[in-house]
């Protein structure tokens, strides 16, 4: 489906039970920091940034985002912004396209040979659609020294039995714990 | 509750999604692996073994462990293995005790003081309760690569926040990854 020089990766940041958010979207738990000394110092977010050449996202990803804006600013700067949803939706962001329709398409059309290292940043559900076609390349999961204990819950009984590679594994001072795997391909 | 010599750790293996049993109870999931070069050696299991002074389970991961060790042998060698149930059950090893009664009761009358490295190893509905009466001191998880897409969810909804310390971090040359967190206790 893809050339060998699109990649798309999964980048999600849970706790340790695996939730994304909390029931009243409440994100100060994302501050959530231990002391681990043996860790490195947390990257520049700019320095993350420039590696990529697009995202991925859902609405309701969209909509949080637009909101935390008016506080913390738009988090994905000006690279092109995919949000796939079938709802009628609006943005002043010039750098925002919105997409309806058949996925494996929008990979195959839109993506492909167009942008080499690609972010798919939420929500849970169009992971699941993503991962359910086989249209994912990476996962990069950062866990954060917290059990919520509720909440929406991210690999949401996603009913396809995937093998992974371990490809990088990095903790940083605050606790934070960043797997890096590759998808294995079915032959 | 508990004296400074006795520690409780729930250790757990799952798979990334957060799942530690398929539905059918098959186990060869369990052998998945990935070739990580930066990896570790996986340590032998009795070196494990003689660190751990006391088990703690419920009634199905005792009659799961009981069925596989019909094959496989008994995992968890003579030591001392307390089955936490209200159900009537047998066994003709010597070195199981049974219990059925108050949680916070068990722990401050059997535990305290007796043993010093006591491992809760499942399943899922005993490890929330000691969850949900702050009865843990640490939790060790090991995550093998693989997402099973479905089955016994381990953190299922706790329904209690809990903050951890990263204390420890091991990615061994399987591709399974060893978190180790120590629960920071209200005060």
């Amino acid at each position: 489906m893809k050339t060998s020089n699109s990649r798309i990766t999964l980048h999600m940041v849970s706790s340790l039970d695996g939730f994304i958010a909390k029931k009243d979207n409440s994100i100060s738990w994302f501050e959530t920091s231990s002391n681990y000394e043996d860790g490195i110092a947390l990257d520049s977010p700019e320095n993350t940034l420039n590696t990529i050449d697009c995202y991925i996202m859902g609405s309701h990803t969209f909509e949080l985002a637009e909101e935390l804006s008016k506080n913390y600013g738009w988090p994905y700067g000006d690279k092109t912004t995919y949000v796939l949803s079938h709802r009628q939706l609006k943005t002043e962001r010039t750098n925002i396209k919105f997409y309806s329709g058949d996925l494996p398409l929008f990979v195959e059309s839109e993506l492909k040979g167009r942008y080499q290292n690609i972010w798919l940043v939420g929500g849970s559900n169009l992971c699941k659609e993503f991962l359910q076609h086989d249209l994912l390349d990476e996962i990069k999961l950062s866990i954060l020294p917290i059990l919520l204990g509720g909440g929406l819950l991210f690999f949401d009984f996603i009913a396809k039995e995937l093998c992974l590679n371990l490809m990088e594994l990095k903790a940083y001072n605050n606790g934070m714990v960043e797997l890096s795997y590759s998808i294995k391909k079915r032959m």
